[in-house]
């Protein structure tokens, strides 16, 4: 981080000609450069607020769960994190986007070792009309992890850690990569007119239908669905669920915005404005709606629900954040949030436990969010819009299935009994989250 | 987020030309663009960290209440930012920028269906020596929303859920827009010479007098002031508390430095510059200054007069971040502090219950911040500066205590005695935010 | 913050022209302002995002610590940003900028009062080459915070509040700054060859051997080492420490990606993007190498170790994040991740007692990641890297130990052991961070 020291007080100083060279060039931008430097910076820019989604997942699930099981459900929220981010640049990356054709040369090992542009772009013909290769790898590789993170809310406080992050290897490093390389690497969904902006089907959608397979061939926790009732399992932190939330909904600037790829015209900068306040209403009338829908339903608002509300909002206007006025995005993170309301009481009469809500939120959101965009976008059809999701959803599920069902009958998925009931915490990990204040 | 895979991997793989078409267009910027870009894209940044302020506002709430009422306290936060982000653009946009006129057709719904400018400004003129409609009303719609969050500190654990909600959406959607038009909308008080860079008064003052005249109206929290004694209720989480502060002086960076609302040149991103050394440097004198005082006084540092020093210092800095040197910055955000050590116990005098102190953060140190801009700034008059601090604290204090006393007198604003000694968060929710911990 | 209204609403609204001027001036950039605009709005974002490690190390050290000592912690910490923000200016950013010489005008106040550039750079003369003072200063000062912020968590739970912030006052008013300008400043370090991008050495190591001396001279907390055995002393909360390391990896990318000192061609952003990669593969190897080996040797994976052991990764990409390839980075920081696994049991043998893993984190990894720099920069040679830390930490390291040693004999350095046993809270401070929900 050495700098020419250029300090301008005005006091008898005497700088001399400093011998370090710069780590960066001083040389004003060319014309040429400066719209890259602008879609660049706007990934990396993007690309932080979804890695810090990173921890909104991490706080809304450590929050959601019981007190016996936090210290696992942030372990396995920053296992997830770094795997991810390991096995992306690893396969996935290269999976994503082929070119034209996989082959072992391409996937395995090409972008790890010379993918990233060389330093200084010395010696590269780098492509000034879009980004820097490492910035798009950034940005590319969060959504991945997002995916990742959907999965292991619902499937919290019965799934054991390991199986869970083979899981996981495999969803960021094969699963969600071949699927979306049918959207955004240019693949048949792309070319069948596919419209999925940001991807409420191609990241949300996908972490739902794993989670959902999971939860299925898991079960639901111990003492869950009882003669026929459900038992409430209240979260032991509903501080940080909130705080998560928040997070989340910071990040998802990030991952919205982001996704208008470019911000090197006056246009698509107004867009990615556009995509802000879209995303933000669409958010907030969703926590609107499952506050006053609890209310009138329950006749108490339901602090859960609601925050539950605004990530369905969030992840409904996901697959269309740009063509709607403010009052359809409004409508169309409304309905996320009803249905959310709705969905959660629907899961457990159908026996599937999910622990946080992932599912509604995620899965059910996600599949609302890409239809409505017929509404808004002329470009979309309902007939392409509702095959891709089943395409996508058959893909993921069937692939999942196998994975849940591979590690299942090998290493085993659930803890035993026991684990369970004593809380992962302490059978698994040997420590708890909060150890002066539990009242086991 | 379809991109054209140009991956520069030397390998052998060959690129065909992609189907799909990029979301933005990749053209290279005009000289014209370029302001409008840079200065967008400020709001949008700006904007993100003010967001993050509700997050902030929150953990500060739910830190300094007591456990039984922590789950009400963010239920209102996520509920009243999310409120603010739907009235503000339905009504309070419209009412702020009115232009020369408020008609009925330029305040109800002008904005919310036709105000965001066309995708890719495809037809629109823009004006480009600004920035985008987005991403002005993106980054508005978050100060109006902070204006709403000072409120419900200082009412929390007594109020009831509704009608704080209905105070919130007559606040966002009317009175702070109102309020706001006449300096920042271009009305008489900005005619008259106010300066107010940031919001000291237009937005700090203004959620402390409604914080203000609902404190006394409400009455303190039972058993508060007993025998002519002050009783201290503890917060029930002091790393939240901290994690708040830290979260709204990290989003006060887009708080004053968006406020230069241009980042076009050299000169308007230097003075950005100096805004953020500005803030940094005032928020960490209001926390020394606050440490030293409470050091002396009650021979122990107090954590909590800490926080509310930085964050005085803060709001005294907000209306004038650019002129000050750091000396200057220090003095008037140390000031701010010590206003929060003398100001919370003599309001216990008064027996005004201000549960976090937000009346001296907000309303005496934004009054003390605004009259402050004299010393700094040759464009502010002490009498210009005082008249509209009293301009705008009677505006607020009629139409904030109209609302509350009708809201009063119909569905009630007070939780039964029961609730109160009960918590909120049982009786008003039915849940808790800590279940397995309450020592209840 | 005013603003002319300039809603492009289609409606029948007749915008008259407003009175007030716009704070900032609506004016074309030219082609030599686009540069300097460029890198000091990458200095504030960066700036930003480093400040808010000050959070990040609250939050660690927060969960870290047992109950009893929580608000204590976040007292420190809160304080000791602050107190490094005022030192920093009035003394530090002299000191480690000087010219070519020291004098007393140039660093007692000059900076202070007559630093920053004028607003709007009137009557300047800016160097548009780089970027404004304002910034850089901005984003130099987080920088020497995160070194006091380190010291913090070493000595947790026994040192008392004043001589630990006189320290601080000490580390970040003189000695960092001196040390860091040998580098940074352009001084004899600099000139010899050392490489150290954003200060594995000049911030890690720097914070890890001040930590170190003070935790010698300390000695271990009241029951630490008992008998020859090591007595674990659980974390309160490691829900606040998993966010507090979310907080700083994200922090850690304006950390390193700031660094590149340049934002201004598409070299430098493109360099910025693989240091964003690197930095993130890093921080994800560390804390996947730690997993695998707690696994291995304790059969358990250990939350704490993971969190330390991406800290850990993190600390050891900061020497040189710029020039690694995907997989070098992974290298890198997975040595990191491991030196913390090995390292924390090593200190505990030699009855160093660290509450929350800093010496292994940032001097361990630090000295690492300083030698690791040969391996992936050919400008860099192992004996000049071995030779510049062993200086920086011979001074640090004298530093440290007079000025500890200097308040232990003078107003003492420890609690008294009663304080110890009942909690720094409610002796030093008279409150607890968790009032409702401790045991005791």
């Amino acid at each position: 981080m050495i700098r020419l020291a250029k300090l301008a007080i005005p006091v008898a100083l005497v700088f001399l000609p400093q011998a370090g060279l710069a780590q960066g060039a001083d040389v004003t931008p060319t014309n040429a450069d400066i719209g890259y430097i602008f879609t660049t910076f706007m990934f990396l820019v993007s690309g932080f607020l979804v890695f810090f989604m990173a921890a909104g997942f991490a706080m809304l699930e450590a929050g959601l769960v019981r007190g016996k099981n936090v210290a696992m459900q942030l372990t396995k929220n920053v296992a997830l994190f770094s795997l991810a981010s390991l096995f992306y640049y690893i396969i996935g990356y290269n999976l994503m986007y082929p070119g034209d054709a996989w082959t072992v040369s391409s996937v395995l090992g090409a972008f790890s070792i010379t993918g990233l542009q060389p330093v200084g772009l010395e010696g590269a013909e780098p492509d000034l009309t879009y980004a820097s290769v490492g910035s798009d790898f950034f940005f590319q590789l969060m959504f991945c992890a997002a995916t990742a993170s959907i999965v292991s809310g619902a499937l919290a406080e019965r799934i054991k850690l390991w199986p869970f992050l083979f899981f996981v290897i495999l969803l960021t490093a094969v699963i969600y990569p071949i699927q979306a390389s049918w959207k955004w690497g240019g693949g048949f969904l792309d070319a069948m007119g596919f419209q999925d902006f940001a991807g409420s089907t191609v990241v949300h959608s996908v972490g739902g239908w794993a989670a959902l397979t999971g939860a299925i061939i898991l079960g639901p926790r111990l003492g869950k669905y009882k003669d026929g009732k459900v038992t409430p399992f209240p979260g032991s932190n509903l501080a940080l669920a909130t705080l998560g939330t928040f997070i989340l909904w910071l990040g998802w600037f990030g991952f919205n915005g982001g996704s208008q790829l470019y911000m090197d015209t006056a246009g698509n900068v107004a867009d990615i404005s556009r995509i802000f306040a879209n995303t933000n209403t669409a958010a907030a009338a969703g926590a609107v709606v499952a506050l006053l829908l609890t209310q009138y339903m329950y006749k108490k608002p339901d602090l859960t629900m609601i925050l539950n509300g605004a990530l369905a909002g969030l992840v409904s206007i996901t697959a269309e954040p740009l063509t709607p006025t403010l009052v359809e995005a409004t409508l169309i993170g409304g309905v996320g949030g009803a249905i959310v309301v709705f969905a959660v009481p629907l899961l457990d009469k159908l026996r599937i436990d999910d622990v946080v809500g992932a599912i509604p939120v995620h899965l059910f959101a996600g599949i609302w969010g890409t239809l409505a965009v017929v509404f808004t976008n002329d470009a979309a059809n309902i007939l392409t819009q509702s095959l891709s999701i089943l395409i996508v959803g058959a893909f993921v599920v069937v692939a999942s299935t196998i994975v849940w069902l591979a590690l299942k009958s090998t290493i085993g998925l659930r803890v035993d009994e026991e684990t369970e009931i004593n809380g992962l915490d302490m059978e698994e990990l040997g420590m708890e989250a909060y150890p002066e204040f539990n009242p086991i």
